[in-house]
């Protein structure tokens, strides 16, 4: 087999823990709310908030909106209300300083000397490129959502990165921790590989990261990708 | 004054050398025409090509498009007949594998430690991350014509920079050789550096690079702007 020439990764839960990141940070902000279950509930009113803007009801509106959006109803869901306008902009931007899993940096530095890394995530450039940043992911290029005025699974983002670097979507390989989004790339002509996060929910929640059939590698996390692609 | 947060590059011609890169690839191919002749024809269909996707006789098309249209018909002036498809492929790409000026590696890295650096380039997005992973260009994030659909100096270019950043215009800070590209920027309300540039079209046509009022920064070059922005 011929090995892609792009990888394309997600980004959140994939690269960077989430969950882990803004359960911290709550939990320093002394908001009166565990860290855990607001992580938890931010993060589950991701899909429903994108499919807004999916069905149309919303026009084009970045992740950065939609997360505030969100935020706003669990401020009062939790009820906190002693947050003023620039905390609230503050912590919603918590999504530009979510932290890498201990791999990510080594993993993603070597498979880069083989191969293009860039990120194929809802998150909008801004977020990403902060992220980058706050973290020393060193992406050879952020592509997002954004630059496509499309969600994934919509099939306009992975066939986007494909057209983006001149390439067949068999050259390029999304790298993800969720069966979803790889099925919709393989959909698509993308290869696909697995990596597991089994604390992406906290370590209350270990995730099934056990195999499935239809990815062409199933990776432990980065470094092991890189191990596995000769990297 | 405060500075900016987010510096923007120019690309061709204020990081990169196109002139010195093309025509040594040509000279070294032996295609039995003048290198340095046919670099400057070259960059010179590049603006009417442009213009013609502005004046929309072109519907959207990335500068890689646009440089095999104009090389093309280059070939056919210069009475170059003997490159076959693959070899005109590359020889296109040449624009993928421009040489950064000295300093600009050295410069960006500096920059890199304090500010949000960005191209923003009428460049395709690939051919902009081909060109980073070939010189070392160490950017946050790469900008270009693509993600906004719309060629400098449109405004939606200076503006949509600001936008991805969630900034001011006056936050965001154009860095270019070209005092066009620069005064477009300003009267979007960006501000501006400019950058020395003066063997841009080659060693026997040295450029005017004497300061000219309206641009908040003159350096000599990346290294000198660093200094002077105190990185």
């Amino acid at each position: 087999m011929t090995l892609p020439r792009v990888l394309a990764f997600d980004v959140f839960g994939t690269v960077v823990d989430w969950h882990g990141s803004i359960a911290r940070e709550v939990d320093a902000t002394g908001l009166g709310v565990s860290g855990d279950e607001f992580a938890l509930a931010w993060r589950a009113g991701y899909q429903p908030a994108m499919q807004r803007v999916r069905s149309g009801e919303l026009g084009w509106t970045r992740i950065d909106d939609l997360h505030r959006i969100i935020l706003d109803e669990l401020l009062q869901r939790f009820g906190v209300a002693a947050l003023d306008e620039e905390r609230k902009r503050h912590l919603n931007r918590v999504w530009h300083r979510l932290d890498p899993w201990p791999d990510a940096v080594a993993g993603l530095t070597r498979l880069k000397s083989r191969f293009m890394i860039c990120t194929l995530s809802n998150g909008n450039i801004g977020l990403l490129a902060d992220m980058a940043k706050h973290g020393g992911l060193p992406w050879d290029c952020i592509l997002s959502a954004e630059v496509f005025r499309a969600y994934k699974p919509d099939p306009a983002t992975y066939l986007g990165v494909a057209q983006v670097f001149d390439a067949q979507p068999g050259e390029v390989m999304l790298v993800a921790a969720h069966h979803d989004d790889l099925a919709a790339a393989r959909a698509c002509g993308l290869r696909t590989a697995y990596v597991e996060r089994p604390l992406e929910f906290g370590a209350a929640r270990p995730k099934d990261v056990s195999p499935r059939p239809g990815n062409d590698f199933h990776a432990r996390d980065f470094v092991d990708l890189a191990q596995t692609l000769g990297c």
